[in-house]
C-alpha cells in the first residue's frame, strides 16, 4: 500500500511512518518541522536527542534497506500539498500534520488563531486534494478523545443513537472539546464528515486518547532512529511528564483534585492503530470513528502508579496537587466505549508496571538533558494572554543563581 | 444600551441597526462593506438600489436626529476590532459580520477556505476582545438553522437531554451542516460556547431560519434607507429569489423534489428577535441558543404560494423542477422546536398573501434591475471547483445576442 504520513517527523508521526514502513508499506513523509521550531519557540526540548529528519531517513534505508520519501513543506499551502498527492498518488492518508498540543493553543489569541486555521485549512486543502486527485485514497484522520468532553452519559465511538419524542436516529456524539486545540479537531471531524457526503470520499476519524512511552520495536533499532518524548508543560503528554519529574526528584504535578480521567494508549499501539485502519479501510462516502485507547484512568491514579514504580526504583516520589491551569471538571463520570479497534485485531500493551519502569529508565537515562524549569504549569485557560516571556526570565534567573 | 452591529451594512444587519436606534439605543455599525465587492465579484447587485452607508447614516440622522456611529474595517484585523471594542465599550454587540451564502462557501476551495477562515477569525478576535475589554458585555450572535440539517427527530434549541444506558445529560444538539459556510457557524458555535464556560462570557447563538423580505418601518421612511434584496443563485434566499422569477415571467427554480423543508422568517421578525435578545441578556458564563424562526415550509409549498399569489396579480407563474445542485434530503422529516423566542414576547409576521403580494411588488417596481442570468444554479455541491466565469461569459453572451 502506498502510504503519505502526514507530520512523519513528529512523535507519533514518526513511529508509525518506520512502523508501515517495515511492515512493507511505500510511505512517503509530509513535514515542515514546524514541531522543531515550536521547541525553540517554548525554549524546551525533547528528552530524547533526536537526529534531523534527513539523518533519520539515512539510517532507517541503511539498516533496513527500505527508502521512505520525503517531502518537505506546509500542509496550509495548497499547491505543495496537493501536487505531493497528485505525484505520490497515495493509497491512503495518516494525517497528524497539526498542532497537537492544548496548552500550545490556550497561550493567547495569536496561538489559538494559529491552531485553528492551521488545522482547518491542512485539513480542508487535504479534502480538496483527494477530492481532485486520488478520489478513492482512504484518509485516516487523527482526531482525540478530547473531543467528546466528559458527559454523564457513556461516550460512543462518533455517533449515537438518540431516541427523542417518539422518533430514533444516529446522529454525531455531541461534542464538547476542551481548548482551542481541541475544538480544532471537531471542526475537522466535521468537515470531514461532510466531505465524505458530498464528494464521496472515504475517511476514518482515529478519536485517540493519551499517548505514552516513546519506544517502538523500529525506533529500538538504532540510537539515529529515537523518538521524540516531551514533558514540558506545553507539549509533553502526563504520563511522561510524571516520569521526568520522578527522575528529577521532583513532585508529580497533578492539576487539581485528579479525578480528570481520560483514555490512555502505549504508542506501540497508536502505530498498530492506524495499520489496523489502513488494512480495513472506510467505505467511499463513509465517515467512521474510532476511539484509539486501551485503558482509562484519572491523572491521580496514574500519579500514584508511577509513585509505586519510583518506589521500587528506589526513588522516593511525592504527588503535588497544583491549581488546575485548565477549566476542566476535577471528578466526573467516565466511560468511553473503544470496541471497534479490538474488534479488528488490535491485542492493546497494557500499562504494567514494567512498562512504567522502562518509561522511568528512559528518563534517568537522559536525566541530564531534563530542564526543571519546564515542567510546571504556566498557561492557564481563564487567561487571555499567558506570556512567556516570565517563564524565560525565570529560566535564565535558575540558571544564574544555580537551581 | 450601547450596541455594536457588526455587519452593519448587509442585509440584516442594516435593517437591524435602524431598528435598535430608532428604539432610542446607541447603535454603533462596524463594517468593512466587503459584502459590496462580493457583488462586484459575482456580477450581482441587490434588486433594490442601496446608497452608500455614508449617505443612508446621513439620512437616517436627517430623518431621525439620531447618530449611528460608524468604525470602517475587518473584524478579522485585531487590532481594529479590539479598539472598536475598547473605545465604544458596547453593552451587547450583534455580530452579522461573516460571510452568510453557502453557495458562496462551495464555488471552490478558496471560497470554502475563505469562508471558514473569515468566520471563525473574526468570532474568536471578537470572542478575545470582549474578554480583553468588555468581559460582561452581551454577546448576540448569528448562527443558523442549518447547523442542524435534517435529523430524524426533533429540532431542539441547542441543547438536547439523552438518556443512555441508564444515565443522562443535557448536552449540544448533534450537528449535521450541509455546506462549507453552514459548517463554518457549528464551528463558532463551539468556540463561543467554550468561551462562556472558560471565561466567563454572556452569550446568545441566534439559529436563524431564512430570511425573507426587505421592508422594515425604518427602511420604508425614505429611499434612501432602502435595504438590500438579494436574488441571484449565491446570495438571494428563496422566496425572495422566486418573488423576481415571478416577476420577470420565468419559472420558478426548485430544486429537486422541493421536500426540502426549512424554518422561515420575516426580516421584521428578525430586528425584533435581536432587540428581544438584547433586552433578556444571558446570565456571565451562559451560553444560550435560541432557535429564530416563526414557520416552517418546504421550498415546493413556497413555489406554490408564490404561484398562487402571482396568480391573483394576473401572472402566469410555472414551477420548475431543477436538478438539485446541493447535497441534501430532497425528502424528510422536519420538526424544529422556536419557542423561546415567542415565550419572550415574539409576536410573528406569518407569511401571508398579503405579504407575498407586496413582496412581488417590490419585485415589479424594480423589475428593470433584475439580471435574468442570475438566478439558475451555477455552484455545485459535488464538483471541487465551480468555475464562474462560464457564468460571466454566458451574460455576455446574452447581451451581445439580446437576449
Amino acid at each position: 500500500m502506498r502510504v503519505a504520513v502526514l507530520g512523519g517527523d513528529g512523535y507519533c508521526g514518526w513511529a508509525t511512518a518506520l512502523y508501515l514502513s517495515k511492515k512493507g508499506h511505500s510511505v512517503a513523509i509530509v513535514d515542515n518541522f514546524i514541531r522543531r521550531l515550536w521547541d525553540h519557540e517554548l525554549g524546551a526540548q525533547t528528552l530524547t536527542p533526536i537526529r534531523t529528519l534527513s539523518e533519520r531517513l539515512r539510517v532507517w534505508k541503511a539498516l533496513t534497506g527500505k527508502q521512505i520519501e520525503l517531502f518537505v513543506g506546509d500542509v496550509t499551502d495548497y499547491d505543495f500539498l496537493s501536487s505531493c498527492i497528485e505525484s505520490y498518488g497515495p493509497d491512503a492518508v495518516v494525517h497528524f500534520a497539526e498542532q497537537r498540543a492544548a496548552p500550545y493553543s490556550m497561550i493567547d489569541r495569536k496561538h489559538a488563531v494559529f491552531t485553528q486555521v492551521n488545522n482547518v485549512v491542512g485539513t480542508l486543502n487535504l479534502l480538496y486534494a483527494l477530492r481532485e486527485f486520488q478520489p478513492d485514497c482512504h484518509l485516516v484522520k487523527l482526531g482525540t478523545m478530547g473531543e467528546y468532553g466528559t458527559p454523564n452519559i457513556d461516550i460512543e465511538e462518533g455517533y449515537i443513537t438518540i431516541e427523542h419524542n417518539g422518533r430514533k436516529d444516529v446522529l454525531p456524539y455531541p461534542k464538547q472539546a476542551g481548548s482551542f486545540y481541541h475544538l480544532s479537531k471537531v471542526h475537522d471531524s466535521h468537515n470531514i464528515m461532510f466531505c465524505c457526503k458530498v464528494w464521496g470520499l472515504r475517511a476514518t476519524d482515529l478519536n485517540q486518547g493519551v499517548v505514552y512511552g516513546t519506544i517502538t520495536d523500529e525506533v529500538e533499532l538504532d540510537e539515529a532512529l529515537i523518538n521524540r518524548f516531551d514533558y514540558d508543560e506545553v507539549f509533553g503528554t502526563v504520563l511522561n511528564r510524571y516520569c521526568v519529574e520522578a527522575a528529577v526528584g521532583m513532585p508529580l504535578t497533578v492539576y487539581g483534585k485528579g479525578g480528570q480521567t481520560r483514555g490512555f494508549l502505549d504508542l506501540r499501539d497508536t502505530v498498530r492503530c492506524i495499520e489496523i485502519a489502513l488494512l480495513n479501510p472506510a467505505g467511499r462516502g463513509e465517515f467512521r470513528v474510532f476511539n484509539q485507547f486501551t485503558e482509562q484512568f484519572s491523572v491521580l491514579e496514574l500519579a500514584e502508579m508511577v509513585r509505586k514504580a519510583g518506589k521500587e526504583l528506589g526513588l522516593g516520589i511525592r504527588v503535588d496537587h497544583l491549581p488546575d491551569p485548565r477549566v476542566e471538571a476535577e471528578q466526573h463520570y467516565y466511560n468511553a466505549k473503544h470496541s471497534r479497534l479490538i474488534e479488528l485485531g488490535l491485542k492493546p500493551h497494557l500499562l504494567s508496571d514494567s512498562l512504567l519502569d522502562s518509561l522511568m529508565n528512559i528518563a534517568l537515562r537522559y536525566r541530564d538533558r531534563i530542564d526543571v524549569t519546564k515542567m510546571m504549569p504556566h498557561v492557564y485557560w481563564r487567561e487571555a494572554r499567558n506570556t512567556r516571556r516570565e517563564q524565560a526570565a525565570i529560566a535564565v534567573q535558575s540558571v544564574a543563581s544555580g537551581t
